[in-house]
């Protein structure tokens, strides 16, 4: 794609004949009819999105977006900075937590530098903007034609990764401090204060919470991010690592995947890309409900219901990685049980 | 086991040590301290399961307990009587719901016909004490003596599936009307009004569910079962697939593994194998919230909260079989993950 326009014209309705033609066949299955629950939802969206009934399994993969934040500097995480590039290169050696559910789950990840504070890593992917974007608080992350580019940039790497194979893409990220510019982006996106979206990130003291707050309220009284402008709200209170996950989100839409979410800083990023081109909701499949404050906010605004209540807070696609398993048992479901018709509603003939 | 008291005595306290070693090992992992929320609690309690910090994978089963009803005679179910047969059948041939999960998670199905109304099936392990059980809203579901000896023999088949290298069992059933029971079984366990915890099962119209909650209000008027004394609930208003699913649960916490819980015939099992042997407890994993009404009532009772919200309603064991995959990753995660110490937490050397 070489333009955001481009790239959003690209971004279909569902298929809804091939809806139709998986919601019958899952209604012929030997079960009480829906007694399956979201796992048949979860295969009539798959069908209208891959536009066929007939699905099949294929790769699966996370891309996780890594970036450093200017907004560190305000004291708003209590993990070094540096930890972001540690982890980064830790994702290679598959030491970090989404790398051992990944495993689990059979599913690859795909580590990306898009603006960490330190070289270029070997083994990680470098589309690195620039070493860890502005400080919110004071100055806008990044500029808009940056925000454009990288989302492009992003957009066109998931392109590129269903071109490649994957059918499942799912979205994580690594970024200290960076649950500070996600309340910003969603405080904006959802209308709602930042004292009710504002959380603890990883571990921060809750009795300097007040403070994160006081930087998320100045950051979007600085910047004054336009909330009906996703890309605004992007470059002026987001982050590269955010800007990355977004144009994940409109790649993979536009390549014709699902995008499995992770927690907070997904959801974030999924309501800047339905800002962004609203279609790519229909892409979307939610993960777990992150134990982040603000998670519930977020997800009611999209309207999304979480399959999984594990009180995981770690991002990285941590949550993504154990959803896709619910994926594959829904399309297990679909493609294994037997049909309410036939031979298989006798009685074998006593010998 | 020879008898129930020895069954009993058998379930130990989980072992305080391991699940000591075990929470500071996942402590110890590369990410911010309980960052993987509830899959640390799931290590922490397997280890004092398993008496041991040192999780190795195993074999995963789950056994379906099969029989028929007598009180299905009172109209409380709109699926055909000889549809328990027939699914039974199919569960041997790879057909049903739990049975294509089961498929996508690596987990063994084990069907076991403890009463259905048919003679004995091809591929089905035959503990078939009748053909079907007593109608609950005019007699005893089944005898205090036959209840007994049903339940210790699906302990010892539990036993017997631990010894041949088992490791982790989920319960699923198999009963054309079996909501009647557990519902009755989850009022009188819970002490909460018939109307509150009976549901429509297999698509039983609302309309109608005036009619179902009367049978449960007369099956536990005219039984009158002690609520303190888990066989006699068992015997008087359960049947024979509640019996072994329970069974199934002492068994295995007798034979020191996790048995994961399915839908609302698994809590009100549950409930049962609690009031029996209040140690169960510990060894009881849930895995997804029914859509059945009453189970959060159910689930309330036992302070157990769901993994998964997938609005599923099928029973068979099919929600036992994603949570394992649950509980796989969470062994994963504390195998693969990286420690917070030594060479983790640097950068490689620039060449």
């Amino acid at each position: 794609m070489h333009s955001l326009d481009q790239l959003i014209d690209q971004i279909k309705p569902l298929d809804q004949e091939s809806m139709k033609q998986a919601k019958h066949r899952t209604d012929g299955l030997l079960k009480p009819l829906g007694s399956l629950g979201r796992l048949e939802d979860i295969v009539t969206q798959l069908a209208g999105i891959y536009r066929t009934p007939e699905l099949k399994p294929g790769r699966k993969q996370i891309i996780v977006m890594a970036a450093d934040h200017g907004v560190f500097d305000e004291g708003i995480a209590v993990t070094p900075k540096n930890v972001t590039a540690i982890q980064a290169f830790n994702m290679t050696r598959g030491l970090t937590g989404v790398c051992a559910l990944a495993h689990a789950a059979g599913v690859e990840v795909n580590i990306v530098d898009v603006g960490i504070d330190c070289d270029p890593l070997p083994g990680v992917l470098n589309m690195k903007v620039a070493r860890g974007c502005g400080n919110i608080a004071r100055e806008p992350a990044m500029t808009r034609e940056q925000a454009e580019q990288l989302l492009l940039a992003s957009a066109n790497l998931a392109i590129a990764q269903v071109a490649n194979g994957v059918s499942v893409l799912g979205v994580g990220e690594l970024g200290i401090g960076n649950t500070t510019p996600a309340a910003a982006m969603v405080s904006i996106l959802t209308g709602t204060k930042p004292e009710q979206v504002v959380g603890l990130g990883a571990n921060f003291p809750s009795d300097r919470l007040h403070h994160k707050i006081a930087v998320v309220e100045q950051a979007i009284a600085c910047n004054r991010p336009d909330p009906n402008d996703g890309l605004d709200v992007l470059a002026k209170v987001g982050g590269f690592d955010l800007v990355g996950m977004t144009g994940v989100m409109l790649g993979g839409a536009a390549a014709g995947v699902p995008i499995v979410l992770d927690g907070f800083l997904s959801y974030a990023c999924a309501l800047v890309a339905c800002r962004i081109a609203p279609q790519v909701w229909h892409y979307l499949l939610p993960s777990h409900l992150s134990a982040e404050k603000g998670s519930c906010v977020a997800l009611a605004h999209m309207d999304l219901k979480p399959f999984l209540q594990l009180e995981m807070r770690l991002g990285e696609g941590s949550g993504a990685a154990i959803a896709m398993q619910i994926i594959d048992s829904a399309c297990s479901m679909y493609q294994r049980m037997g049909k309410l018709a036939d031979d298989n509603l006798v009685l074998p003939t006593p010998a």
